[in-house]
This record gives structure tokens, C-alpha cells and sequence, in this order.
């Protein structure tokens, strides 16, 4: 499972870790088995998506530590809407639910980790301010036969990270978007936050490693986008 | 005026030009003028740009001809919600009007068109079934500082672009976005339709004759993308 | 014939056309029909694409014509060595020629054509100082299997025009490559320059007419790459 | 110094490295170096890179070891040649060393490469059979003012990258090319195999940490090109 690694390989680099999702509880296995290993996590709720909510799930979070020791290094925008199907049988439903789960979720989220991140210091241990990663798909980069609904979506999400990339690089805040296929917690196919396989093979400890590095980048060589493929695909 | 000025360029052409718009009335003195030069231009209203609202409409232009004379060849998408702002001044209000005019709109107004093509007839005469172009704008090729909302809307609408262009260029349908700067007929800008000169001092007269051409190019040899730049730009 | 197309469209546009090839007789033929149906062409030859090689060329052309009628305007580098083979058995006799016909060549041709744009006036009449035209291809775009070698090459030329447009922009000379799947006059392959039939289905009076566009961009408007491809193709 | 640090960062991980370059002897300072703190390294000469030369370096390298515990697994091209010069005044003979050293030398290293990589097997411990990198730069991805005779030779290079790249992943041998501005070993420029600091202030540290990222990447989550920029560039 992609999420179970990735929080597994920054467990392991020494970071807390919060988990957020519309259905806590199916986050809290997650958590307990990263406590259980020794590791720090926990899970929290957001009411929606919608633009504000995610606001007091940030402030719970940071209430959890004491103020001197809470310090936001990394955010993860794990969440997609994916649809295919031929474009004319998109629904006006599934067009607003790309835009809203993909697009303005993912505004609203970057807003909260932003604000948090300009209150970090910046110094030798903690040379960049944070890192906000978002998830992207081969949608992201090119639309396609059965992708309209989809990638309008994610085209938004590969703006909002190139834009933030470009406004905040000068306060140490680095913003990327990878090309990976990984498709998570979207209510109209699962109903709840449970991270599933990323359907195109990618090993999930791999997108984890890579996810590290990106965080470890330091700020006089980054990258903005990471396409990561398998290597026999034809891409 | 760059509306006027591809308006005149279809009409001496030889089309007849229906124009929509949510306000009507500004685009009365528009198509009266095409007429009083001898074109065939008539304007009409749509109520909103929510999905659904183009179907009346269209459905209101093809009444107005003899049945044996009406096959829509050509549709240009030529609607666009603009923001600049800092990305921390951005509100919901702006996030969803970006997506839902720039985006979810054109995903309307797509699918309308794309029905009526798939109704024409291809013949030596009409070797297209028909053209679908979108006025794109830098912002639909990458994000930069004061971008963020305007971007996930163009970024959206170039999506649509190229999955449209995959799906229907087996059907002969050609799907196009350009890069041009051009922003019309913004509900919050200018509570009307009508046409502002491009900002970036792209001459209208040469963007009509670029769409002409577009929607002339011969099947064997479409362009997808269509880039446009003042020769002097540092781009 | 891909050539044929291009120098008629532009004869009956009013263009004097010149034809440069290594073995002028191939072209003797073409710039008779254009005679005989009341153009006016004439061909030239050039001993090898070598640097240094164009200028005498381009000097002889100038003689042809009384100083107040000549006005180089237009220049096209139709040239191509194509070759498409796994990567192991490419030959560096290969290499070096796909090195030397793409782009040393090309840069050479460039310099001959910028020279004499540079002493072009510009007025209402001829807005454009001039306009340098690259036949690019798939490989300008991309590299793939079985494109080492060819790609090399015209990467090389998309990266001249792409620096040309830059730099000579502001003198409003105009560089394009665009993305046609056209090879011609390869020595390796059939030893003079006669133009052979685009291999991808383009049809060449849809190039021609496409050449001609660009040529009459207006300066406000330009495009630096035009990417023509057959609507039925999975690019 | 580039070469310095990521010659430290290989043999840290365990690798055994072997330094080639025109000049020996530049060399023998940093492979003693590496020797001196526990590595293992060593210094190797070619005497040009024209076709061919880098066969026997290669056939010499591998007779420094045991066959049995021999196995080339990662392999980078770091060598450019770069020029920025008006237009006009690049002479033929910097067009000509642009694309040998960016481009023929490239193809010519890579085939010994490869060859190497076909040899090595693949198990758990060593899942991909080989990595290729090339140093890019900003010329690389785009032409400009001032880089025309450096991004023709650049350009090829990416072309090869992307080609070898497509040909050779179902080998599970991996080719990519990054975006540094890194500028090593240029004959013209310093006479040298000895790595300069890159000019755009890249940490060498870092970069030498990419690259073995991409050397640990595995073979389900590759990368093809990777882009590293300062956070504070305007890019």
C-alpha cells in the first residue's frame, strides 16, 4: 500500500507523522502500526474538502505537540479523483468532482501547509523552510482518449504546484509534482481514505524513497517535477 | 476588438456567425454591424455558463436556418476568467470561478459542439466535420508567481483541449488550443460580454486570420497547439 | 512532391523562388514548370553543405536580380539526413553526418539567410524583416528507438531555431521549425536533391499552405513551432 | 568541485570508481584522494573522444579486475563543451566542436556503456543492469540568445538520452539526463579533465546525492530526466 510506505520511510527518517482524511478510522490502523513499531503518528478528520475545512484540522494538529517542538517540514497531497470514460458520457457530477477533489482541495490544502511553513526557521539542521509534494499522474502531463474528466483535474493540480514553485521558492518552500499513477481516498470509489495500490506497478516503498530524497533536496538543487515511471513502459 | 475583428474575418469567409453570450445585448451592436456589411451574424443568450445551459442555445441557433442549410463547422471557446493575485489572497469565490468558467464551462460548451459535428456530412468540400478552438493564454502553458487560480483554469481548459483532440481526431473532429492572451467576457471583470483587446498587444486582425487558418487546415496535416507571441517578447 | 507543393505556393503568392541543391539538375526540372506557367524560379547549386559552402550561393542568387528589386524575405532549410536504426549498429560515419546535414548545415544556411535579412527594409508593406523555416520531424521532438542517431540531429536544428527566434527576434526576423515528418535531399540516401513524398501522409499542398501562413504572420502574432500532424495519428 | 564530490559520494556507497579523461594527470590528484581515505579509484586516459577511443579505455579499466568481480554498473557523462556567443560570430570550427564533444563523444561513450551493462546480470541485490547519466543544462531544454552554437550540442545530447532511454529500459538499463548546469572538462575552454565548479551555484554535494538516487532508483519508479535548479532562480 503506497500510503503504509511512505508514512514507514519517514516514520523511519525520524518524522511525526498526521495522517488526515474524510473517515479517520481507516487511517487509525495506519497509526497504530507505525506507533506499534515505534515510530510517532496520528490520524485526523476533515469534515470535506471544501474550501475553510481544513483549516481546524491543522490547528488540531499542531495542538498535539507542545508549541517548541512542533515544526511543519512536509506536506503530502496524496488525495485524487480519477475518472475514465469517453467524453461524452462524462457526467456534469464527475467534471465538478475532478475539479473540486483535484483542483480546490488541493488549493485549500496548500494554503494550510503554506501558512505553517512560513512560520518555520530556516538553518543549518533545517535548510528548507517545507516541502509541499503533491501527487500527480500521467494525466498531469497530457490529456487523452478517455481522460477528459481526469485530467482536466490534474493539469489544475500541475498549476497550483509550478505557481507555488515560482511564488515561494525565494522563502525556501519548494512545491513539486510528480508524475506517478497513484489514485487515493476518493469518496465516489471507496468512500473512505484508504490508500489503494498505485495501478501501474510502481513499487509503493520506491515512490516512498523518492518522496525522501525530495524532502532531503536542498535548496541549491531542486526539482520541480519528478516523472517516475516503470522502466519497461512504453511512455 | 479582437472578437469583432474574428467575427468579420469568418463572415467574409463566407460563415455565418452566431454569437452567445450571457448578456446579450452587447453583442447586438456586433452582429449588427456584420449584417450591415453584408454578413449573416445574429447574437444569442445563454443564461449561465452551469452545465446544461449551452444545450437550449444551441438548439436556438440551429432553429434559425432551413434544416438543409445548417451544419456548425466551426466553434471558438472564447470565454476566460482571469485573476492575478499572491496566492494567499486568493478566495474560494476566485478558486471557483476560475475552475467553473475557465474549466467546467468549456466542458460544457465542448460537448454541445462536438454533437452537432458528429452530425455533419465529410465531403471534398467539408473535409473537416468540424473545428473546436479554445483561446488559451501564457498561463495555460505554465503556472508563475500570481498565477496560482487564474492557471488551474487555463491548465483545465488546454486538458480538455488535448483529450478532446485524441478522442475526436479519428472523427474528424480537429480540437485546438491556442496561446494567445486573450481574455473576454468575464462575468466578474466586466459583468457583460463583450470583447476587451488582448493585454498583450497581439493584433486582432492577425489572431482572426490564425483562426481562419486553423480552421482551413486539411486534415492530414493539423496543428494541436497553437502558439502565438509578439515577435519582441522575451517568452 | 513535397518541394513542388511549397515553390508553387509561394510563386503564386509572388515569390521569386530560388532552389539550392548539391546536384542543381534535379531541380531543373521544377524551376521550368514554374517558368512555364508564368513563375519565376531558378536553381543553384552548392557544392557541399560544408561551412562556407552557402555563401557564394547566396551571393550568385543576389546577382541574378537588379539591387533594387532583391529582397531576401523568405528561406527555407528543407534539408534532412534520415536514419533509423537500433542504437548499436549506428555507424559514426552515421553520427557524423546526421551531426553535419542537421545542423552544421542548417547553421550554416542560417547565417547566409540572417545576413541578407538584415539589410532588408521593413515597411507596412513587408512587416517581417524576413522568416527562416526548419522542416523538422517526430525525432525534433522526441527520441525513441531507433532515433539515436536521427534525433541527434534534429534535436540540434530545434535548438537553433529556438535560439535564432531569440536572439533575432527583436530584429523581426522570424525562426520556425515545425514538426513535419518531411525528408529530403539526403546525399546517404538518394544522392541529389530531388524532394521525396513526406513518408507520414501529410499532404504537401497542406505543408505548402502552412509555410505560407507563417510566412505572413504579422509581427504582433508570431509562432515559433508548428507541429503538423495527420488527425487520425495516435501522437 | 563537481567531479570531486560525486566521486566521493560512489565510493562512500561502495563503488569502485574509474576516472577517464583526455589529461591523465588531472585526474591522479582526486583518485588519489579517494584512494588515501579507504576508496578505490582510479585514473584512466583516452586520447580524443573520436569514434572508437573510448573502446580500448574501457577494455582497460575492466582488465584492472578479476573478471569475476567486475561488473559496470553506473557510468557518467560529464563532459561539455560550451560556448555562449552572439550568432554571428560563432565560427564553424565551434560548431563543429559543439556537437563532437556534447554529442559523437556522448554516442561513442555510451555504446562502450551499454555494451558493458548487456554483460551484467540482474538479481535482488543489483535490479537494474546498468545507469547511464548525462550532465545537462539549461541548454539542454531550451535554445536562447547566446547558446545557439552550445544548445545544438546539448539538445543532441537529450535527444540521446531519450532515444537510449526508450531502447534499452526493457534491458533494465537506465539512461536519463539531468538539467545542471554543469560545465567539465572542455577542451577549449581549460585544456583539462578537471571539473569546474558549476556556475549556477549547485551545491556539489547535491548533486553528487542525485545522482546516486538515481543510481538506487528502482527499475518500477524511474526517472528519465531530472531538473535541478537553485529555489531562488527565476527559472
Amino acid at each position: 500500500m503506497q500510503l503504509l510506505s511512505t508514512v514507514r520511510a519517514f516514520s523511519r527518517a525520524g518524522y511525526s507523522v498526521a495522517l488526515i482524511a474524510r473517515r479517520q478510522s481507516s487511517l487509525d490502523a495506519l497509526s497504530e502500526e507505525i506507533k506499534s513499531s515505534g515510530g510517532d503518528a496520528a490520524s485526523f478528520c476533515v469534515p470535506s474538502y471544501a474550501p475553510g475545512q481544513f483549516s481546524p484540522t491543522f490547528s488540531d494538529i499542531r495542538s498535539q505537540f507542545p508549541a517548541s517542538q512542533y515544526s511543519l517540514r512536509a506536506a503530502l497531497f496524496n488525495v485524487g479523483y480519477a475518472v475514465w470514460k469517453p467524453f461524452l458520457e462524462v457526467t456534469p457530477e464527475e467534471v465538478q468532482e475532478s475539479l473540486s477533489t483535484n483542483v480546490a482541495a488541493a488549493f485549500s490544502f496548500s494554503r494550510e501547509a503554506i501558512l505553517q511553513f512560513k512560520q518555520n526557521t530556516v538553518d543549518a539542521a533545517n535548510p528548507n523552510r517545507g516541502t509541499l509534494i503533491f501527487t500527480g499522474a500521467t494525466a498531469s502531463m497530457r490529456g487523452n482518449t478517455m481522460t477528459s474528466a481526469f485530467s482536466i483535474g490534474k493539469f489544475g493540480a500541475r498549476a497550483l504546484s509550478q505557481s507555488l514553485a515560482k511564488e515561494f521558492g525565494k522563502d525556501d518552500i519548494h512545491a513539486i509534482i510528480d508524475g506517478l499513477v497513484i489514485l487515493i481516498s476518493s469518496r465516489s470509489r471507496n468512500n473512505d481514505c484508504e490508500g489503494k495500490a498505485p495501478p501501474s506497478g510502481l513499487n509503493p516503498e520506491s515512490i516512498a524513497q523518492s518522496y525522501l530524497y525530495l524532502v532531503n533536496q536542498e535548496k541549491s538543487a531542486w526539482t520541480w517535477e519528478l516523472d517516475l515511471r516503470p522502466a519497461h513502459e512504453k511512455w
